[in-house]
């Protein structure tokens, strides 16, 4: 006992993975578990609470951080609404944690995040404006200035998925028609790709066809990477970061992904600004953890120092 | 002697404005005059110099601000290039007025300047994030957050402009196809006006038009002020700031333009961040100076800071 302990969380729709860290940043404890959302967020909350007691009972933790996919109200600690945990609705998800394990708790964005940790750990360490994109299944970003989260005024700061980059038919529920979600993720080129009568089961998939001089597979690549270029020409226009980084299942898995981004991004955005940005993969294995950690830390250090003052 | 006083400059096109402030930021002395932009950046920086020259006989002048409009390595204090400057092109604006006057000289962007103003003294006074976007003859904007300009990698945090909002099929010699300042500024408004035969010399005699039931000129003004509203959901999907600052010559001078806006930018972003933002005019009648100003005492300060450290 006496050396300080924190925990960081990643929460998502299939898995939980959970991190204990030193005051230095180094990890000495994992483990990871089912989320089982289906069965709803009071048994995914108390299997946390059970996980982090029985950590609780041998380390002297300073304060618990938990990043999950939706959207949040970080400041109040509050869960609004999560795409892939059903019925999680308005729950006051850190105040629940921390009264019943007398231990500070705070919530961040997954892509948020991730972004510090990227900012704080990987690709982006050094670097004062941080931009980081996932692109999987969906589209997602996270903004991190000197080191800092920016959440924005509803917490929808890096909800990139929504910007509009081109002209589209297709009508969505909650996206704009032509956003970048629905122009350029993974679930959008697999779309595509089977219009294409691809035969393909992920997004990858049509990345190597194209490399293989598929014609039909290079046009759905070359589409969707052009309107990322577009999405990243627009962040570069409102924030001008020093850095990109790229993150999330197609940006990894696909070779020569960020080069090809940059000869398109290039195009879009204005000639002084060419050569100048850096592109780069995300470096981090276990983001999610990692800036979870961080993140708490943070927000305790300024609670502790808003205190003093 | 003894008070401390602090110049704050906008260098325009058109005309140079200049203020003297106090400590306390009270404006006690101004002084305009023509630029003479044609007569060349060393005619024009000599009358600055001038002019900087008899204000300091009197005065203790700490740091001068300036803003101007074009690309700037605002760290360096150099202008790259200048739209309505011509010839001004890499042009170390700030080494040679501080060396010239032995007073230390800081420039900026002129539209994140005038954001700097409106987010410590006008519309925005009290909001961490304010984004600031002018609808003038062009289309410009600026970022601060908690009070400082972020201006970017490249000093392009702002550049709007250039952020692609539609398809278009006109061309551009440095902005996008589609860009926002090619879909809604004042000159982009102008012009379908008057490829519709509309008999207009200003922007915003159009909109008189629209609302005397010009159905021509509902068109274009509805059309403009929807790729405005498409760019600003882009900047709250990057950024989510807590306000948004409507400048310029055809913002203010348009009757119910921020509830126009307001209406059409609600339909582009996601439902949870609906009716929160806060739309509203500028407030300042002279943001420029006003907001050079305080940038020069931010950096006179946060250098001296360093110093001591």
């Amino acid at each position: 006992m006496g050396e300080k302990y924190w925990i960081g969380i990643d929460l998502g729709g299939t898995n939980v993975r959970m991190g204990l860290f030193n005051d230095l940043g180094v990890i000495v404890d994992e483990k990871r578990w089912l989320t089982e959302a289906d069965k709803g967020p009071d048994y995914v909350i108390q299997k946390l609470i059970d996980a982090i007691s029985s950590i609780k009972k041998d380390y002297l933790i300073q304060a618990i951080g938990i990043g999950l996919p939706g959207s949040l109200n970080s400041q109040e600690g509050i869960v609004l609404s999560c795409t892939n945990l059903p019925k999680w609705i308005n729950i006051p998800l850190a105040r629940i944690i921390s009264d019943s394990l007398q231990t500070p708790c705070f919530i961040e964005n997954d892509c948020n995040v991730a972004a510090l940790a990227e900012a704080t750990m990987g690709a982006g360490k050094g670097y004062d404006i941080v931009y980081y994109i996932t692109v999987s299944t969906g589209v997602g970003g996270g903004l991190c200035i000197n080191g800092e989260i920016i959440s924005g005024a509803t917490g929808n700061a890096g909800e990139i998925a929504n910007i509009i980059v081109g002209e589209s038919k297709i009508r969505h529920s909650y996206l704009n028609s032509g956003s970048l979600e629905s122009m350029a993720s993974g679930l959008a080129i697999l779309r595509a790709a089977k219009e294409k009568g691809l035969n393909v089961k992920y997004a990858h998939e049509v990345f190597i066809l194209a490399s293989q001089g598929d014609k039909d597979a290079l046009d759905v690549t070359e589409s969707a990477l052009d309107f990322l270029a577009r999405g990243m020409a627009a962040i570069a226009h409102v924030v001008d970061p020093h850095i990109f980084i790229l993150g999330g299942g197609v940006a990894v898995s696909v070779p020569g992904f960020t080069s090809n981004i940059r000869e398109k991004y290039e195009k879009y955005v204005y000639e002084m600004m060419r050569g100048k940005v850096k592109i780069e993969l995300a470096k981090l294995k276990e983001p999610g953890i990692i800036g979870a950690m961080h993140m708490a830390k943070k927000q305790q250090e300024a609670k502790a120092k808003k205190k003093k003052e």
